[in-house]
């Protein structure tokens, strides 16, 4: 990470702590104590901060640990809607609604005893099978789970094929305002949204619905495709870095993210297409409104110029991040 | 009505109370305070019934009456999350995760002073304009608020139509388990289906998911074309009478319906195609599990008798339901 | 059928021949030689006529009769793309780019031995399978015919169930410009929209792309629910009686239908709410062009009043009606 | 490019011409006379080659010329569906239903006077847009033309900013065997895929549906960001250069591709999620036909490390191509 561009960064120009380091809090798992299965504002927090703090998370995976062998069946142990626990909510001081919690991911490390990598094919779950919204007569593929050890020099997915270790936080984000929403969902506050871009280095921007912002997160991965096709990526329990920062009056109505080379926005809805609107029009307004693009060249230059990276095709809702490098933007 | 089809009625064989009617409980706006924007667990019940009691709900419309007259301003009058306010919750006495609760829709009646009924165009939201999930660049349609009276003989939608009454509950529903969803989305545990099958007369079943099943009802309309299509029905305050009853141990997935003539399953998501898989997959499961059909013996008959209905094509996740009529099932 | 509504139609007001009838064409199954499996301007046409003829077809069933018992295996004896036989093209004298080609279905009568009806389960194909556009793992489901007896008395579904005789014309259309699409299709110039009111009485509409027009049909089907759920109504042979007229210089966009009760647009693409929004447009188009509403109020209306019937959710496109009945338009 | 990947491609192990190039066909815009606006087998072919030619080809820009200024309006002069001019049909010798055409961009150059490169906003298409499919009441944006000097060195697209050239084939296929399908529309055949990965060094491969094959191409974009989100790429003419093998019976549902870096699968329809299904599956079957994967396992593999470049979000079907680098396939 080259702290030269994290100085020019929106947290660091516009943030409440000017995106510097605070106090760092531990959330161990003891200190959580019950996880969260939604994304809501009628919990407790359990940790309060203040912009610039860091928090150092225990993250469960998304089977809360469940699923520990491969001859486990995934119906038996899983239960709905008790799926993807979330650490939080924490609270941050002075967040009101009509802000922006700046996330910066600082690292990501797996956790636990080997194999500490888990992907499953779960009934009527995933992006290549019927599913409770894609409706279908067809039966079910088998269950199947898969174990691989996971360290920070890669996945060893198989005997031959050895996987990059790429982590990102699968589940992020705030609070809806009166909204309790299942952290299998992704939406305008961020959630389930697994995109493998909300990884190490980047920072990602939440639109604040709640009074303290209340945050939440969970579900990291070890690494993942482009749609996380079977519903399970590399699912990992975690030490999560974090340090979180306050941007104030800045309405935006879906998150953002930027890194070192891009700016990005992030839709998630169905159909696919509609998610797809949504990213690449909120990148259009960001251009207008903080580079000064006029709106039909700003449509143009996406045209020529924008990136699409598919996050889920799997979740409740599907999410894609639309984005622009930022060499253009100087 | 016939209470000649009551009798064989799913509420009236399986029912706690074998659906007679019991006590009488009024729900008037003093009674109800309050009004609610999410289905959930998280408020404190309004009222605690039997099962086979009935409720007289006073009903406020979608817009909780701000939009008075035809030169209001809907963007300066509303405000999300706070439209669609709901009576409720209705604890029932002995439901559990695993039963279904039946609601006998007995009466709608409109409510307050005429002008009663009101629809309106509101920008980014309804059928045939860019929203914020088919997020666009074109510039919106103006705002317009249009009243009608509304009386139990017709709606006097202009000075040469006069539209009969068809009166029918827009959002209806119990709690999720653990989620808090806007009143504003249909899903498998009823909401804003906006189904105008959902009408006096008819009994409609829904999954509980929460100890008392926490009832939540709204949003009524004196009509309303098939897919909602600006989004806004003949909204009206309304007085409701309905019968709940309790079936212990129905396992459903998704709202079913049955009235004299047919019985009808329900089924909200995007795209619509998937809706309507969900609801015609429900009525193949409905018509294996309690008319002993062969699974594609009631493929091919659905094929040919099937009849679907469009609720909504404007709300967060579109609804429709698949009939079948009951003339059938002897 | 009433000749009073008959003589207000746009046929008899608009028509070239006033909607009145001329000669009579018979299209046997001889003169028509090879059928047809696109909707295109590159084949000759079997029969040149006059606008208020009157055409007498003899269409094959969708599986141009392949399918004789229950026994035979449709992967063995179908074969893509030669599906869903079409007689045509009928060419129309003075039909131009910009007219609109009327056909009045006058009746539709089962044709050839006993059992005359059929209807399968073909792999990959179907609104509750996964096909070749919603591509999945799921194995298909298993193969199977499905033989019925069918006469203008009734539909013999099985020893306790008897449908009722409700023929319509699955395909119908007119050639688009220089494309040639398979007949498996349903799309602006008409083609396969499976929609049941395409039946004895109504008159439909199409707008003509190509010099003469070229008509098609094929495809009647005894009866359908809403949906064509598993890919194929009640199929049938048939001797279908159709007048033609022609309304010049009458420039819409998609397929409309009008019966005595009502008129209808038709739209047909994927995902299924934009066939629906492609159908309601084009009926505030109709409202505001011929009958001079206004758009917003039209918009409205059709919100309070408008009707939709699903005909396929099966087809590579999907097609709904949207329709507002006459008593209203007066 | 590498000589060296090339030689271990499917064109160089299973080609009849086994990579090797052979005679050199020039395809000028006078040779190739009238341009085609549909993929189709109805066309007299204007080449006739050998597995293993090189075709040397003049492409026409999407609007053959006719925007020549940023005054011009599109509405004016363009007319649907005379858009997207193609070259071909190219007849190859041998090929037939069920072989695979191959086809290896060797490289694309622009062509003509400056400024060649052209976009535009044309009323009620693109991604951000109501469109003729997504039909809303919304106003369409204004009409607009941006003109771009386009040289192997850069886009000037305007003072400040200068794009890649990194110019791709927009418009490339076969004919399907009895259809004939405007150019602007992607489907199993090629077609308009618009995808920024059919670029020289490439090889793209494509069934057979038609005896000869009949290859169409045209199209060219000096660049394209995902999704062409406009509608309109960096459109220019230019001289395309490509060499054309043939594969004999290797039955491949759609097109596929290879690089020097991974293997891609190329799926095209509506809605976005079923595009994307399609080109998963296809990669699931690639690995598991030719590189014997089991099939849960290349399933849980995708889900770990495939890829997803979305090719357009704007054409009648979008298009989306499923990878995986090559490294893990050794």
């Amino acid at each position: 990470m080259d702290a030269g561009w994290l100085e020019t960064s929106y947290m660091a120009r516009k943030g409440v702590a000017r995106g510097k380091a605070g106090a760092t809090h531990e959330l161990t798992e003891a200190k959580q104590g019950k996880y969260h299965y939604v994304y809501g504002p009628y919990a407790e927090p359990v940790l309060k901060i203040k912009p610039g703090d860091i928090v150092v998370a225990e993250t469960k995976d998304a089977f809360e640990g469940a699923l520990k062998s491969e001859s486990d069946q995934p119906t038996k142990l899983l239960h709905m809607p008790f799926l993807n626990p979330q650490c939080g909510p924490i609270a941050v001081e002075g967040a009101e609604k009509g802000d922006v919690l700046a996330v910066h991911i600082r690292s990501i490390k797996p956790r636990g005893p080997q194999p500490i990598g888990t992907t499953a094919l779960i009934p009527e779950f995933g992006g290549l099978v019927a599913t409770t919204n894609t409706a279908l007569l067809n039966e079910p593929l088998p269950e199947r789970v898969k174990k691989m050890e996971v360290t920070e020099e890669g996945i060893r997915f198989n005997s031959k094929i050895t996987l990059p270790y790429e982590p990102f936080i699968g589940t992020l984000g705030v609070s809806p305002e009166i909204e309790a929403i299942t952290s299998l969902q992704p939406d305008y506050y961020g959630g389930n949204m697994d995109l493998p871009d909300v990884a190490p280095g980047a920072i990602v921007y939440f639109p604040v619905h709640h009074k303290e912002a209340y945050l939440y997160l969970g579900d990291c991965h070890a690494t993942q495709g482009d749609g996380e096709l079977c519903g399970v990526a590399v699912e990992m329990a975690s030490t999560t870095t974090i340090q979180v920062d306050l941007i104030k009056n800045w309405p935006i109505a879906w998150p953002r993210l930027e890194n070192e080379r891009f700016i990005m926005t992030i839709g998630s809805t169905r159909p696919m297409e509609d998610a797809a609107r949504i990213a690449y029009r909120e990148l259009v307004r960001w251009l207008v409104e903080d580079y000064g693009w006029d709106k039909y060249e700003a449509y143009f230059f996406l045209t020529q110029a924008g990136r699409v990276r598919l996050g889920n095709m799997v979740d409740p809702k599907y999410t894609l991040g639309a984005s622009i490098p930022k060499r253009y933007l100087a």
